[in-house]
Order: structure tokens, then C-alpha cells, then sequence
């Protein structure tokens, strides 16, 4: 049954038990799998790696992916002790616990980098791919599923190729994808993507059928998503957004259809995007990384005309409803690389709106994404640096305070940077929206304070900043043995709060 | 005699003095002059203004550049106060004075991105364009002098253009500019440029003469570039890097050309670039933002085929020599708008080795270009932001000590982060050269501290790092508390050095 999937017959010989699939996979390898953002993760031969790890074979590997796996596989084989090394991104606890105890060496990179050096030599070489597929060509093209992420380069890269056909996965999948891999330097020519719309490669994984060296059959779904419904904070966060994009439509420098819109992932960034349901902008876009429910229920009410995105995660809710009708979306929806979806040409020519979750900001307008006090990894950059230094309008959304109230996201000085304050456009919480557009840092503290941080933190804020203004000055103040307090305040009272704050609120 | 240089005679009778031309510029306005890394600034015009504020007229306006200034223009252009906001570059003295007391409001952006705002209406309106100019074209079009920048868009977008003819700029110049300006989104095409010879626009600028309000005659030359020659540490880091290139060309990753070259500005990028004429490398090119004496010394060794630029910047020595012989080089040369030299687009496509000078570097790969201390700025982050996030291979250099030794440029913690950890590939300092390619965190900060940090804080830092992995852990240990430790000690002893050390060396 399995081989109306495997339309080029020289490989049904091919096909192999997960088992023994993985024998081709052994310790010290450096092995590239498909999956992005919990979509069209290789789901079967992992797991037949974890099994012999734990049944005492040694089995390390440097494990790179598109981005997070879904189905606890990153759980699963950092038990098993199986990853040693894993790029771009992950986010899950039990992995995550392993690299912040210094036991996975964790490489966290812009998503858009790191085909770039496998390609280049810098990384690798790859021994092995595992990539999950609708189907099989007649000519050995791979139809990849739910993601594209790095599955193409990494087929086209790897010593052997083991594809995962994921049965449960419906076949009309065939014509979402559009896979277009850069030449290589110093011949490149221009990724001629202009347009949301513009399908500019093949609709699967262009492969020599000889170098698929094992086809698993496997029928394990995606993980699906969990999504915190929209609460009265990420409405007001969408509102104050709206509100912003309303008053640059009427200042004439954007359409009522804006601009094409990315996304982060996450409850905030999805509840942003619905909250374009509600508003009077229309014929959307989206050039984005994942698509999550938002953009099918955009779709669903008219508002959105055509997305881009490298992988579709769905939450349990809509994950039958969009995966089974997926024909009604195929004309107006594409998986791209995640090289082209994140790729700094395509997002600075199409001028994007980018909007991601900031873990905190500070004040001066430099963002957090990853590191919890400066030093333990949540999950990584992601794309978040390919967009927010690239778009038109780099937005970043987070709720004022965290933990009920006992952290500030909006600090004096963040423990992390990964977004410099040049890559900043707009910061937005449930309190206001900050535009910090050619504002010098001094500009940008007061307008931070006065709409984004939470009452409770403000004046304490205000205080730092008038302090470090008065004793140290310069373009960027900042009191070197206090930038910090908060977070110190956090590791030894358990809140950011002042002790007198924290006891009266108990 | 002038005249000859403006082939449109309909706009003789535009030639007015400075002061008349400078009467176009009242209070408020919002001024682009060219001028990018001190070559090619409008000379003139911006002292009659100056003149005007200092006898006592309310003048201040909002400067946008390409870079900065030679002449000691922003020296007295913030003297005269005229200066009240500044953007996207300076490094002046005086007017760093300024910006630090919080008198002078700077926006500090990456050169690639100050005309996109410009163009999309997030800045501005420009009132009038200053640019300097070797001729006008008959049909208007206008040949810039030693620098580029952002004169052209200036010049597109401004209400009125103020033309400042220098006769000290030979005509043989024309020809050696190329103007490109993307077209607007949402319908922008591919940047053409696939090649560092890419010849894709105009020889001048394209401005319908109406729109010239004036021109001004000048003879003032371009101010040199005081540019220390390379000493035994600049020399030893020139030496690391070319022997770590020579590896990556034995391992397959490079050619003897290498790839087009990236030099940031300043004596220690100037001094690496030297070196190259001394390695056996051959037929390198540069595809870079300022041409400095090393380029046209690397063209007369016979190394250099070919350079792209948004500038030519020479010491006194250099001067006269290079622009008075001009068509010997021209045909190897180009200079673009710095939207095109600096672009990421085109940067991320030809694959460029980026090398620029860090202030600071902490050992987990984060790079300060820009705040002393935190808080002071220095110059701003000119273009290294574009090249280093987007380059082939992002290389920073620095020498590991400043001060006579009482300043580690490796620090636990930079106190300003304009380069993430995920943009730097490559730390040298004359100790030694850090390959942090796909290492995590804690894997850089052991190669940063063995190879780069001076002997004389090796322990004090590794010991630091020790205790943070013991009492903090995480991927990236750092104690809140003690991350700026050496700043600390430097605020209040004068030194980073421990005490005892300090008064060892006195």
C-alpha cells in the first residue's frame, strides 16, 4: 500500500524497518533531520537511535535540525544520552536542562546560518540525513510534509539519505512546497523571490534516487501546539499594535493591507495575529517562519489573501480541520526552506512587519530572546534575528510582567542581548506601545518607561535611569554595579519587587 | 572656468555664495549632507551655517550623513550648536562631548539602513540635500567627489539640492561611481550585483535640474586620515589571521583569492589588510565601505584586482597620489551608495570576509563597537552590524590590552553588546586567534581565554568563568553580580588590574 508513496520503483527495495534504518547512524556522527517548529520531524528512526543508546551502545551524535522536533524526540534522545551537540534551536525542558548543565554542547544559531555552513564546509560534513516525506518521485524527489526547515540542504548534502514516509500524512501535500536552494558562492545569484506569492523552485527535494540509502514507513502524527487562548493582556497588546499600524496607514506609509507579516511562535505573537481578525486592514500577507492557528483563521475570515511559511504547527483544535482540507489552502498558502523563509535578502525586499516575543527588553531598547538571568538557554534565537534586523518594522511584543508580577520583562539593562537596539523598532506590552524609531537611547528610556513598563516597576525604573543620567551620563547611561539590581533582587528575594512590595502583596 | 563643470548651462545661474545657498536651511530642518568616513563632505555650505548661529540666529537642525566628517565639520557644526539631532555616524571629538552630556540627540544606525527609513517615510521629510560634486551632467546628473554615502537618495528625496562644486576633485573622477537605489517596496527587484565588478547604475546622480537650488563653488580639499602604521602587536594579528586563512585554503573552504574582502576603518583593519601583501594569497578583492591607503598599497603590490567601496579615505601620504593619479586605478574601482556597499543582500551573497575592530569582547563571542564603559559612546557602529551578521566570515580584531595594559579588551561581560555571539565567528588579538565557528558558549570562552586574553588577566578571567559554571551554570555562565568586575576596577582604581598588580607596575 505504503508503495503508491514511492513512485520510483528502484526504491522499494530500499525500504527498511526504523531499525534497521538507523544502523546506518553510528557514534560520532554528525546527522541532519527534518523538522521545524514541532512540524515533519523524522519521527521513527530517532527513536531507534535512543533504543540502542539506552540498551548500552555507545551512540553520540551532533544532532542538527531545522528547528524544535515535536513527539518528545528531543526529550527522548537527550535521555538517552544520544545528543551531544545539537544546532540551530530547540524547546524542550529535559534538553534544555542537559545543555544549561553543560551535557549537550547547544549552537544556537540564526536559523537562516546554518545550511550556510554546511554548505560552505564550516560545519560537517553531514553523514546522514533523515528526512520525513509525503511521497517519493518517480525521479527520487523528496515531498516533504508539515516542515521544509533545512531538510533540502540537508538531503542534498549528506553522505545518505534516509527518508521517513509518514503515511498518515495526505498526499494533496504534493504542490504546497517550493524548494529553492541558493547557488553557491561566489556564484550566487539573486533569490528571485519578489513576492509572497512567488514560487520559484520545485515542489519537492531534488535527489539522486542512488544516494537514498533506506525508506522507513512510519504513521505517527505531528505533535500538536499548545496555544494559550488570546487573555485581556495579549488583546490589549494587539489592540495598542492595531491602533499603532492604524495611525501609519493614515500617516500614509503603509496600505490598508500593510505590509507582509511575520510571526514569531507562541501565544502572544498568535494572539497579535488574530487580533488582525478584528481589524479593518484586509488583503494581508504573510512572509513568515511557522504558521500557526492564527493564519488559518485569518485566512478563514477573509482577512488574509496569501501566506509563506517553512513549516504549519497547529494546535490540537485545528490540526485535523487545516491537515484534511488542506487542497482549500494550497492556492494560497507555501512551505519554503527555511533559508529563503528567514533569508535577510528576501525580508529586507519584501519589507516585512515583524513581530516576536521578547523574553525581556530594557529600557534603551536591546532585547532578550533566550537567556533566563543572563546565563540558563530557554530555547534560542531562532529567526527572530534574520527578521527583526531585516523588516520594515521590527515589532517586539511581551507582557509587562511575568510570574504575577514578581519579574519585570522590561529591565534597566537586559542579562542577554540578542536584538541590539538598532534592530528595535517598536516594543509593546499590555501597557502601551513604544515607538522608538530614530530615538537616541535617552529618547527611548522615557518613552519605554512611560508606556511599556508595568506601574509597579515604574518609578523604580525612572529612578535608575534619572541616577545613571545624573552620575554617569554619556549616550547610554548606565550604572555598572546596578544595571542589574532587579535581577539580583530576583535571585535573592524570589521577585523583582522591593522586600516592602513583595510582603505587602502576600 | 567653473562653469565647465556644470554642463547644464541653464543652471549657471544658479552658482550662488555658500551664505545665499546656506539661506535655503532655517530652523527645524531636517539636512542630508554627503560625506561618508571624512571624503567627500559638503565643505561650505555648512559653515556659512555655523556663521549664522554663532552670530546669534536660533539654527539647529537634524543632520543626517552618510558617515563622518572631515574638515572638523561636526566639531563645528556642534560648537555653533546647529547640531541638535545627529545620525548615522560620527567621530568627532567635540561633538561626542555633546552627544554624551545628552545635548545632541544620536540615532546610531547601521549605514545600510538610514535611507530605507528615509525612503518609507519612518524619517523625515528632508528638507535639503548638501552634496559635493566633481560636475553636473548635462541633463543634471550628479557626479560625487571621494565618498558616495547616502548622497544619492539625499539628492532623490530632498525638497531642495544644494550642489557644492569642488575644483580641487579632478574630472577624471567620473566614471568611478556606479548609482544603484533599490526601487521602492513593495516592488522591489533583486539588487544586481553579483560580483564585486558589478557595474548596475549610473555614473552620477540622477536629479531633473529643476530641482538644484543652488550650487556652490569650492576648494577645499578632503581632510587625510592620520592612520598609525602597523606596529609588532598589529603586525602579530595580521599574522594569526592570515595563518588561520592559509588553513581554511588548505582545507578546501577558500582559494588562494580568498573571497571578497571587508575592512572596517581604523589603524588595526588597516594594518591586517597590509598584511595580506606580504602572504602568498593572490588576486584578493575587497568589497567593502571605506578604502583606505592599504587598498591602493595592495594594488600596487599586485595583490588586488579589484575593490568596491563607499569611499576613499588616505592618509597625507596616500592623498595626492592616488587621486591625482586616479584613472591608473579606475578601471579596478568602484564606489557605490553605501545602501549598496554595505547591503546585506548583496553582502550575505558574494560571501564576504568581514573584519572590523572591536572596542570590546567578552569570551563567549558578544562585541561592543560602540559605549566605553557602557555608557560613553564612541563613534557608533558604522557598518559593522551589515558585514558582520551577513558575511561569509565575520572577523573581529583588537589588541588585547589598551591603555599600557590597564584595560583588558577581553572582558567576562561586554558592557554594551552591538554584535551578538551569534554574528562573531573569529576573535584576534595579537595573543591569538579564536575559531568560535559552532562552538557553545562555554566551548568559546575556554579558546577566547587561551588564545586571545593577555597573560595578564588569564587567571582573573578564567577564574571567573570557573565560578560562574560552578554557582551559576547554565549555557552561558555568568554571576550577575561580578560580570563587570574589571569595569568596576577600572571606574575606581584606574585599572583593571587587581591592586597589587597596579602597584607592582608603578
Amino acid at each position: 500500500m505504503y508503495r503508491s508513496r514511492i513512485k520510483n520503483e528502484t526504491l522499494w527495495s530500499k525500504v527498511v524497518s526504523p531499525q534497521q534504518a538507523a544502523m546506518l547512524i553510528r557514534d560520532g556522527m554528525v546527522v541532519g533531520m527534518s523538522g521545524f517548529t514541532r512540524a515533519g520531524e523524522a519521527k521513527a528512526v530517532p527513536m531507534a537511535l535512543a533504543d540502542r543508546a539506552l540498551a548500552g551502545e555507545p551512540l553520540g551524535i551532533t544532532l542538527i535540525t531545522g528547528a524544535s522536533l515535536g513527539n518528545d524526540l528531543d526529550k527522548t534522545l537527550a535521555e538517552a544520552k544520544v545528543t551531544r551537540r545539537r544546532m540551530p534551536f530547540q524547546a524542550d525542558p529535559t534538553l534544555r536542562k542537559e545543555i544549561n548543565a553543560g551535557n549537550v554542547m547547544f549552537v544556537d544559531q540564526h536559523l537562516s546560518e546554518t545550511v550556510e555552513l554546511l554548505r560552505s564546509g564550516q560545519l560537517g560534513p553531514l553523514d546522514v540525513a533523515i528526512v520525513e516525506a509525503v511521497a517519493i518521485t518517480e525521479n527520487g524527489g523528496i515531498i516533504p510534509t508539515t516542515s521544509v526547515g533545512n531538510s533540502a540542504t540537508f538531503a542534498m548534502l549528506a553522505e545518505k539519505v534516509i527518508v521517513e514516509i509518514n503515511i498518515t500524512m495526505g498526499e494533496e501535500m504534493e504542490g504546497l512546497h517550493d524548494i529553492y536552494i541558493p547557488t553557491r558562492r561566489p556564484y550566487r545569484e539573486p533569490i528571485p523571490v519578489v513576492d509572497t506569492r512567488s514560487r520559484v523552485g520545485l515542489p519537492y527535494i531534488p535527489v539522486d534516487p542512488s544516494r537514498i540509502a533506506a525508506i522507513v514507513i512510519t504513521d505517527k502524527k505531528d505533535s500538536t501546539a499548545k496555544i494559550e487562548p488570546p487573555d485581556h493582556e495579549t488583546k490589549a497588546i494587539a489592540n495598542h499594535l492595531i491602533g499603532f499600524l492604524d495611525n501609519e496607514v493614515k500617516r500614509g506609509r503603509l496600505g490598508l493591507n500593510l505590509a507582509p507579516l511575520q510571526a514569531g511562535i507562541g501565544s502572544i505573537a498568535n494572539a497579535v495575529l488574530h487580533g488582525f481578525g478584528d481589524s479593518h486592514f484586509h488583503d494581508l500577507t504573510m512572509y513568515s517562519e511557522v504558521l500557526q492557528d492564527s493564519t488559518f483563521d485569518l485566512f478563514d475570515c477573509g482577512k488574509l489573501t496569501y501566506a509563506s511559511g517553512s513549516s504549519i504547527t497547529l494546535s490540537a483544535d485545528k490540526h485535523e480541520s487545516v491537515l484534511r482540507n488542506i487542497n482549500k489552502y494550497k492556492s494560497r498558502l507555501i512551505l519554503r526552506p527555511q533559508e529563503i523563509s528567514n533569508h535577510p535578502e528576501v525580508i529586507r525586499r519584501l519589507g516585512l512587519i515583524a513581530i516576536n516575543t521578547a523574553l525581556e527588553a530594557d529600557i534603551y531598547g536591546n532585547v532578550n530572546s533566550t537567556h533566563v538571568m543572563g546565563s540558563q538557554m530557554m530555547n534560542g534565537i531562532g529567526g527572530s534575528g534574520d527578521f527583526a534586523r531585516n523588516a520594515y518594522l521590527s515589532v517586539f511584543v511581551t507582557k509587562s510582567v511575568a510570574k504575577g508580577g514578581r519579574i519585570s520583562s522590561i529591565v534597566p539593562m537586559v542579562t542577554h542581548v540578542d536584538h541590539c537596539e538598532h534592530d528595535v523598532d517598536i516594543i509593546v506590552t499590555e501597557q502601551g506601545l513604544a515607538d522608538l524609531r530614530n530615538l537616541a537611547p535617552r529618547e527611548r528610556a522615557k518613552v519605554v518607561i512611560a508606556n511599556c513598563v508595568h506601574p509597579s516597576y515604574r518609578d523604580e525604573i525612572a529612578d535608575y535611569v534619572a541616577e545613571a543620567t545624573r552620575t554617569v551620563g554619556g549616550q547610554t547611561p548606565h550604572m555598572l554595579d546596578k544595571a542589574f539590581f532587579l535581577h539580583q533582587r530576583l535571585r535573592d528575594q524570589g521577585s523583582m519587587q522591593p522586600v516592602a512590595a513583595t510582603q505587602a502583596a502576600e
